[in-house]
């Protein structure tokens, strides 16, 4: 009885089409057009049934063409969860107890690829907007949803500066905070062989890139970042002189999709061990 | 002219209070009620005056009790950026060009507790809810926002377990996509030193928790997270017997609230160059 249905134009209005999630909540995804009004009696009944049946979280999607429903929810009690661009998701715990749902993702994570050629050279480039302007730093970006830290990097190079690399290790990572409408950032910080080394920046976001000897990296004055680049020169010459090794991805476990995750780590210390079990 | 003024009870409608970004664009944040078909009208008149202005992207924060207003701001062609329980920031990227304006936040930050005694006995518990009920597992949690994840681990492993402990380093970290409605998960596996030995569950997640012997926790058959436990057993002895060596924190920036920001690296191979730049 999950189901609206019209005959001969007269609504039986029952309950909004909701599937149960494994927490003991339902889920109402909203798919065809509803008048709001229809909309916020059906989600009245439905609410009170839930709520006989013992339901937890309520969860409605709506897609953003029907956006005409939005205040029909809130005004219902539901809160925002969180948006896509498509979508938005509202939430309604129903218990008394304090809701325990995580709330909704809070870091950005971004790749840094540190990528040396057989002279000591570090791949530079210098952005065309933002605080960095006119400073050369190594190439950065924003790792895709769904996409491996060790892919992201190999396109943000590639991307940037046309040079093709390869991952090596996560040498260092860092967390901060604030950075983009308060959410944090983790910067994993990879070590990359560069597989090719002729330079074609990507016209609309990179000024110019260039191969520069790491001394001359290190001695820019660019206040905005001067901690981190000190510690990737010290890990660029840990890297050469003392054998520093980072963290390397071995596969863990596997999703529905038949997609491997990965877990970083020494493996110098830990290969025997895994293999040896 | 930015405001809204009201005169004589007479709207001289002109244009939404909007500040400039510092992107070239602007940003909208919306405090009082106001009838939607006003807000439509007066959306209409600033979007055009922004593109006349050259404007790019365009920003409307709306908080929850403004809701009657979303739907006409998706009228007007803004798409949803993202939400908080609170608020929904919807985006209209002006030029004809690529929006480069960054994604909501991809990943959920997760610490994990490898908290073991001087008898080689690990800290475990069991959760209440959720896949891996029934099996002792470590103590696990997402970071909160704006939390460094030194401190979120501590606060994890006593909330769970009523255990003090001291972070020690990031022995490893892994990263699994579609985790929570298709975002991903960092998850950092942090080596914890016990203060206190004493164990008081939380009653509402926890069901049971103990100092488990490192066999026994390595013999357990829980599929659900077979390859990390055998990482994480593997993780135990390396530290133990052959000085494995994770990522440490090391102070880097500091934001404009005056909070530092932490880079995670091998500190061994590293200390004596940063000392002696």
């Amino acid at each position: 009885m999950d189901q609206l249905t019209v005959e001969n134009g007269v609504q039986n209005v029952l309950q909004l089409p909701a599937t149960d999630d494994e927490f003991g909540g339902v889920v109402v995804e909203m798919k065809e057009h509803m008048d709001s009004d229809v909309f916020r009696t059906l989600l009245k009944t439905s609410m009170s049934q839930w709520k006989l049946q013992g339901k937890k979280g309520v969860w409605i999607k709506l897609p953003i063409d029907l956006s005409n429903l939005v205040d029909a929810a809130v005004k219902e009690g539901f809160k925002y969860h969180h948006a896509e661009p498509t979508y938005l998701m509202l939430l309604y715990w129903i218990p008394k107890t304090l809701c325990p749902i995580p709330a909704n993702a809070s870091h950005i994570a971004r790749v840094g690829a540190i990528v040396l050629n057989d002279k000591g050279e570090m791949l530079v480039v210098q952005e065309k907007m933002g605080i960095l302007r006119g400073v050369w730093k190594i190439s950065t970006g924003i790792i895709h949803k769904g996409e491996d830290i060790t892919v992201g990097v190999v396109r943000e190079v590639k991307e940037e500066t046309g040079v093709d690399t390869e991952f090596v290790e996560v040498l260092a990572f860092s967390q901060e905070h604030n950075v983009f409408f308060g959410k944090s950032e983790v910067l994993f910080l990879c070590m990359m062989r560069p597989l090719s080394f002729e330079i074609q920046i990507q016209e609309t976001e990179i000024e110019a890139a260039q191969w520069m000897p790491l001394e001359e990296y290190a001695a820019q004055l660019a206040v905005q970042e001067q901690g981190l680049r000190e510690y990737i020169t010290a890990l660029c010459k840990a890297k050469a002189e003392r054998g520093y090794s980072g963290f390397s991805p071995f596969p863990v476990t596997t999703d529905s999709n038949g997609n491997p995750s990965y877990i970083y780590l020494k493996k110098e210390d830990l290969n025997k061990n895994i293999c040896n079990k």
